[in-house]
This record gives structure tokens, sequence and C-alpha cells, in this order.
């Protein structure tokens, strides 16, 4: 019936179940935490971006007026399906140069960017009837949004507090 | 064990399937689509609408630097759950004034918005554990990523037209 | 010889210098400051609170993922030559409602934002030969770029501290 | 007394005039025209992009939710002062690839864009006392300014005409 939601739940069923420690370490342990993609990918990294600033990380999605310097201290979640996008290695390359951690949401290992990374989050996908990397957006979009809802769980995060950090000016 | 995504699950039982007629045949007889929404429902809508320009419409989203005068041949999609948003509610009310078609998604038929509106698709959510309005902005998203791959095999989109309309810059 | 440029440096004479006093007073007091603005008027703006936040402060442009809750310590600056945009409108009366400060920068005292705000800075423009807004555009801009320097210059602020604040993902 | 607009003065005195025929024929021969910059040079370039749009140009911001496929018929114009962001290089070389026209507004032609590129316009920038490359920036914008006016005084655009491409969602 749902041909979307029916591939969505069918890679949902093969992800790694510990990328949840993997993000949730590499987060508590960063000073910043960066989010960066381009086209749907970037906008699914800003819906991210925002919901961990209302949970009370400092994080920033590359390329809005106000960014800080990334430093050692720092992290970046790159979402890439392709892994290959110039834009996002060379974001990729700058922040290992400045010897901050670098993740990466990706179709494979093998990829150009996923070399790169300190940890790749793996979307299994093998093969979609959707066009373009839509079925990794989607699969990318709700494993992150599964992830914000368990970190309010575990760090027992009241809704309160995230409102108070959520923007009134809308 | 996915708790969001078991909450989405819930939702979209409980869709009407008439949406998809009525969306496709306003889409289809309107000059242009404009896309807008505030927050994560606009980056939810810069989906939407990247994807429909890909499928060979003429779709914007208000606010970014290409952006046509809205006109009687016209119609928007404006996504907010709460229907309340001022930011929203004037875009729309210009859209009525210029005598364009409003056609809106949101939480139910009683707000501000979805009186203004002359088409309303509802995404019935009684309750939610997430923060704010995140299953509104997943069930949206889900729904208009059914949407447009029920556009694809209704009118056989081929990948390699699309492919066309997609930018070759990133 | 330049048209725009003589435009300019026209309508620049007669800007009230007093209002780098008042913009600075009101940008030291506040805990955070945001900018707001459409179509060139917010690109304007993006520039601007980039700086300021290079410069040291808590500044936000209004939109962006990253974006707090608005306080009665806060400022908002908004940049709208006709002080009659609906959106800018409804923006400033949530700031009012919320006992924060309101600072305009606009065509004359007598339009509706100018009404709303505390204060208002008045780019003087009689006539232009240019299209739509463009001379206020580029009056502010430089305006807000010469404010920029003069507090530069007040508070001896050196350009490594800046740079540091400047980010290095691009 | 003003610094800001000595500077920009001192550096516009110095722009070659033929720049603007550059511009231009580039520009009319080409089907559709890209536009991109990084930070502040991409707030400009968005500010270029809109005003190419309201003249009848099919102008594109190359990362905005809208942006077609680059052709061999298309020109895009790049602006960087320093010519070496990877970003802007990586988006140069995809455009000479698929055989379009690269033209940058740079600094000087000795960087790797300017080498890149096909036509590069020279901001001649020796030394400023302002941060960055805001100087950069300035005298960028305001040339773009005089180029839209001298286009719409050479091809007799009426006011009328760019009235009714600017749009009325704000």
């Amino acid at each position: 019936m749902w041909k979307v939601i029916d591939e969505v739940l069918s890679v949902f069923d093969k992800i790694d179940k510990n990328n949840f420690l993997l993000l949730e370490e590499n987060i508590l342990k960063s000073k910043n935490i960066f989010v960066y993609g381009i086209g749907r990918s970037g906008f699914i990294g800003r819906c991210f971006a925002m919901r961990l600033y209302h949970l009370g990380f400092n994080s920033y999605f590359v390329g809005e007026s106000i960014t800080p310097r990334f430093t050692k201290n720092d992290l970046i979640i790159l979402i890439s399906a392709s892994g290959k996008k110039s834009q996002v290695i060379e974001i990729a390359k700058i922040c290992k140069r400045e010897k901050g951690k670098v993740l990466s949401i990706t179709l494979n290992k093998k990829n150009q960017l996923a070399k790169i990374s300190d940890y790749s989050i793996i979307i299994p996908i093998k093969k979609s009837i959707q066009f373009g990397n839509s079925l990794f957006e989607q699969v990318s979009f709700l494993f992150l949004e599964e992830f914000i809802q368990y970190l309010v769980e575990r760090h027992k995060i009241k809704k309160e507090e995230m409102e108070e950090r959520h923007t009134n000016l809308e």
C-alpha cells in the first residue's frame, strides 16, 4: 500500500543498533557539533542540528551565517549517500586537518567520504524503486529522529527545557 | 523497538488516501507551485519543492532568492502543524487576496490556517511521546515522499528525465 | 560616471551620526542580538549578523536552523525599507510582547514598523533612479559596514580575535 | 569621516570599465546564469541573482532548492576574494567539465580560481583597514549594483516589467 514506508522499514531492520552509542559518545565528548550535507541531505541535516540545539548541545549547520571555527575538540556529522560529492569531501578534509572528529552517514564503507571519516554510519540500501537518493534521505532522517528520541529518554531531558531553547520568532 | 517509526506508522494508517488525488489535481492545474513552512516544516517543504522540480513542475520555495510573483493561476502548499504561525498565516492571506489556491498540511481543520485555506490535508495526530511537532514533520515528510512516488508511477516519469533536471552543481 | 555610487553618497551625507551611538548602546547592553529582514534586506542583514558574531557578540539571523528564544534581555534589528511587510511586522510584535528591544532600519518614521519599534534608524531617501529598494539596501549595507568598523576601532578589537571566530569550514 | 566609503571609492576608481561589457555579453548569450559564493560573498551573490531575475534572465543561486543542471549553454559567476576556497574551486571545475562559461570576481589574476575561469573581473584591492574581505565584498556588491543599473538603462527595461517579476510573497 505505502511503497515508501515499506522500503524505509526494510532498510531500518538492517541498521546496526550500536550506531546510537557511537553517535551519542561522540556528541557528548565534543565541544561543538557541526552538521553538513548538500541538497536534501542538507535539509535533513538542518532538522537534526536544530533538534540537537533544543536538547542543549552547541550545534551548527555549516554554511549558515553564524558558524564558529572548527577545532580539534569538535565533531562534524556529514550526510552524503554517495560519499563522493566534492563539496562534502572538502569539508571533511578541513576537519581532519584541524584534528577534529569526522562522522559520516553514508551508503557504504568504500566511498571516499567513508575512507576519510573517523566513523561511518552505514545506511544499508541495496536497491530502491525511488528516484535519486530519496530512500537514503528518508532513512537517514528517521534514524536521526529515533536517535534524538533515544537521547531525550536516556538523559531524561524534559520537554520544558527543550521548549526554552526553541525559538519564538516565527 | 523503534519508537519514532511506530508513532509514524500509527498515524499513517489514518491518513485519508483521497489526499493524493486532491494534491495531484491541484498541482496539475496550477502554473506555479509554491511551497512554504517555517523551521523544520520548511526544511521538509524544501525537500518536496525540489522533487516537484525534478518531476518537471514549476515549483519554488518561498523566501529563496529566485521566487516569482504569486498569481491567480498558482498554488501554494503551506506546511504548519499548529496552523497558527503568523508568518504562514500572512503568506496565506496574500495568496487568497491574489485569488490563487491555498492548500495546507496541518493538524486539524479548526485552526486559523485551515480556515483560510481552500483545501487542507489533515495529519491526524492525537498524541506523541516526541518533542514539539516532530511527529507531524516526520509524517508530513513521508506522506509527501509517498505522493512523489505516486506521481512518478501514475505519470510514468522516467528516472532519466528527472536526472536531467537534477542539478550537477554539488 | 558611477550612478549608484553617486546616489549612495548623496544619501549618506544626510544620515544622522548619532545612530552609531544608538546602535552601539543597544548592542552592548543586550544578551542576544537578532537580525531580520526579507529578500535583499535579509541578505544584507546576514552580512551584518555574521560580522557582529566575528566581533564577539551573540548574534543570530532569524529563520536559520540555530536561533534561540527571544527574551526581554535581547535586541532585534529589523531591516525593512517600507516598514510594511507583514512578515517583519509580525516578528516585531512578538519581540515587543516579550518585552525586548526592537530597533528598525527603515525609510521613514511614519510606517507601521517604525511605530512599533523602540528605535528607528532612518535612511533618508527622497527618490532614486534605481529599481525597488536597491538604494535603501545599498545605503543600509554600507551604513552597517561603517558601524562595524566604528565598533572595531572604538573597542580596539584585534583582527586576530575576529579571525578566531571566523569559520574555517569553507 | 566615512572610512568604509572612502576605501570603497578609492578601489572603484581603478576598476576596468570594460568589465561591464564582458559581463553583459556573457549574460546575454547564456541560457541560464548561475551565481555562487560562500559566506558574505554568497549573500552579495544572492542579491545579484535576484535582480538578474527581476530583469528577466534565468538566474539561479547555487545551493538553493530550485537549481537546474549546468550545461554548456550556461554561465556561472563566482564571487571569491581569495580565489582559493575549495567549495568554489570544485564548482568551477564542474562547470568547466560541462563546457559552460566560468566568470569569476576576485582579487587578482594569479589565484587558482582565476586560472580556471574563462574570464575574471579583478577588484584591485591593495590594502584595507577592515577585517577579512569586507572591502572586497563592499566593492563587489556596488559594482554588481552599478552593472544592474547599466543593464536597465542600456536595454530600457521598465520598472513595471521588473515589478511583475518581483515576488509578492513577503
